[in-house]
């Protein structure tokens, strides 16, 4: 089970706009909550794209195609958002998301990448050799893992407020495996 | 922990589009695809939701208002979707979703709710007495249950595409509790 690189890139460019529509000016009640002590709100996690575009993504493909297998990319830092978001609001947030994501599919499209490439090998600090085709592929199921995420850290707000109904609600019975 | 009225309005304009900007024009293999047998893709959890604003919530917010107690609500179909969907395109549900969600909204607001009136009890045919605030958390919390089902169900079509890195992937551990 391949990824098809165009699909990769139809899903890492609506990210931004989806994230937007949805949190944009809605009040801080649900944006800037979290699950309790060391979680993150919905603020947190868009914070934590736009460190991951800025410094995650696209670096690594290119390690990979200047390096290959002999130099391991640099640790992702899980909690760089705290600098990347410091004295921004919201809005100025999805807005960075918006560009930088814009940027960095631009640069991916112009590598051209074929299949041959797809296939090139770097090697991750802890999980070891991986190829170009897979980070590519996490890069979208990693946005899709934190609109899970938000989407859970919001409902988590209602928790009491949908009296019995919390038993027909899934996403309060996440336990929680995607924080942070 | 009772909800605020406006911002459960907040959250409910906004789903809507915040699915449009994620599932428009997405290629199928992100939105016809499901988690295996008896399970639903981003297509058909759009057609739920469809099938909740036209049968379950304002619906079910009325009989309270009209008849308490006194008289149980209609069981909302869980499949009911399938009616909803047929012969359809996920664009023109994503469409009619928009509309009947404003028009839902637009009714909600035109009852100009006061505290007493969310105190307000109805009867559930299986949780039993419910008040009017839980029903309307409720349909806030439904959407995001949904936005966490449709981000799960998409990231599993890439659950080998991602190779070592699925063990970094929160979504891709969630063992599915809001299907369907």
């Amino acid at each position: 089970m391949a990824q098809n690189l165009e699909h990769t890139i139809s899903l890492l460019a609506r990210t931004p706009a989806a994230l937007d529509a949805l949190l944009r000016d809605l009040p801080d009640a649900w944006t800037l909550r979290n699950e309790g002590e060391n979680t993150w709100s919905a603020f947190d996690i868009v914070g934590h794209l736009v460190h991951g575009d800025r410094t995650d993504w696209m670096p690594r493909a290119k390690m990979i195609l200047q390096f290959g297998e002999t130099r391991a990319f640099e640790p992702f830092d899980r909690w760089g958002q705290a600098r990347e978001s410091e004295g921004k609001s919201l809005g100025q947030l999805l807005d960075e998301f918006a560009r930088l994501r814009r940027d960095s599919l631009a640069e991916l499209r112009a590598l051209n990448l074929r299949p041959e490439d797809l296939a090139r090998r770097g090697r991750h600090p802890a999980l070891g050799v991986v190829t170009l085709s897979e980070l590519l592929a996490t890069w979208a199921a990693h946005d899709l893992t934190h609109l899970h995420q938000i989407s859970r850290v919001m409902a988590h707000q209602y928790r009491k407020a949908v009296g019995p109904w919390a038993a027909y609600l899934g996403v309060l019975q996440c336990a929680g495996h995607s924080a942070p």
